[in-house]
């Protein structure tokens, strides 16, 4: 027992090393246990951009979900498999940490937005010293690549999950400037739907977060298929709309 | 004439060094031509977090505003000003890029979410090849700072500006799981007003950027001043209140 350790919860951004904060190579290089989410069977793709940063005697410790496909949340199934899974990987890190080690988690993103660190956090913040170092999220990572001014002034943004129902998607899109679409997947043609029906979709920018490395992006109304990854966003600009 | 020269717009985070990313400090250290905004007089806040970086021979641009106190923005003597020092500020950037140099413009937070750098790459990314290099916003500096999971799963988070009326604030924060409100100062017991009347006051976390370096947050209720920085935020955290 050499006393308490301490835990670090670490964005990794949107998936490019050098988006990394320099806070975040720090905390990493020097950390002495990486924990990192990961689906069954993968290194994860936090994983994947830390992997230089990584030490020989660096101890890994992947969490791997024991769900893997978008089966529905709501079923208590799902609902206990999940909870028993978050409870157990925050008491592998608790027993790190006990034995004095300082813990880096991994987050894609930005951990305390959307990032399934949030469900350690909760569990381990108030029994053991904790520093959260941010992340470039997802969306950030979009508008920047797409070159797409998103909010300005007095604009307001809201962040909108794609698994809403078509109405509350359009009612919300009426009722903003700026907007953020996010788990698009297979929810792509409801959302453009309640793009069309909202007046916005002429402005709604498609973004395939990682892969349209080059700067492409596509306006949505010129993008024919009817799924995307579920990862991908859809933009729709405020500012750049009333210029 | 060496041929035409590069535009990247780089967002510095909301304040600490460590917090700019890996291709920020790459894109700062190797840059030409480093620009800023900044108060008449003042130095900046963005280039203040760059200072280490800067090479003897690299050149500064300070861009200063014309307009330093909140002044009403509705007023056409505003607009008119503000929008001949952008238009002046693009065409000094447009020189050097004509010259063939590599110019990197300083965006505190995030370049392209409410940055005064979107005035400028508006004006000049159709002109020059433009590369924007995302930041840490100010909202997820506090968030971390303050250790607040702010959204999860299919939560919906709304960015809002203190300035909007009572009636639209407290409409919004009843039709939000999270919320950000920005631009506090002044509007500060109005936005009390609102989250009392919203129900979400109880809630609602008051975080100061930059200041509160030791992770210091305090709950808007046990605040008693009515009056805050312009650049405090309050943050309504959607997900931790379901749990």
């Amino acid at each position: 027992m050499t006393g308490q350790g301490c835990l670090i919860g670490v964005g990794t951004g949107p998936g490019d090393p050098e988006l990394l904060t320099v806070k975040a190579v720090k905390a990493i290089e020097s950390a002495d246990v990486v924990a990192y989410f990961a689906k069954q069977g993968r290194s994860g793709n936090g994983r994947a951009v830390v992997e230089h940063l990584l030490r020989a005697d660096t101890t890994l410790v992947p969490l791997y979900y024991p769900v893997t496909t978008e089966i529905d949340k709501s079923e208590t199934a799902y609902v206990d498999q999940i909870t028993a899974f978050y409870e157990q990987s925050a008491e592998t890190i608790a027993g790190h940490l006990d034995d004095g080690k300082t813990v880096v988690i991994l987050s894609e993103g930005d951990p305390l937005f959307y990032g399934s660190y949030m469900h350690l956090h909760v569990r381990l913040a108030n029994r053991y010293p904790t520093q959260v170092v941010p992340g470039i999220s997802a969306m950030s990572g979009c508008w920047s690549l797409a070159g797409i001014p998103i909010v300005q002034g007095d604009d307001v943004l809201c962040v909108l999950p794609g698994t809403m129902a078509e109405d509350e998607l359009e009612r919300r899109l009426i009722d903003t400037q700026a907007a953020v679409i996010m788990k698009v997947g297979r929810n792509l043609p409801k959302i453009r739907r309640a793009l069309q029906r909202s007046g916005r979709l002429d402005e709604a920018v498609y973004v395939e977060r990682g892969t349209m490395v080059n700067g492409a992006m596509q306006r949505l109304v010129d993008r024919a298929e009817d799924e995307a990854p579920y990862f991908s966003l859809v933009l729709v600009p405020g500012w750049e709309a009333k210029r």
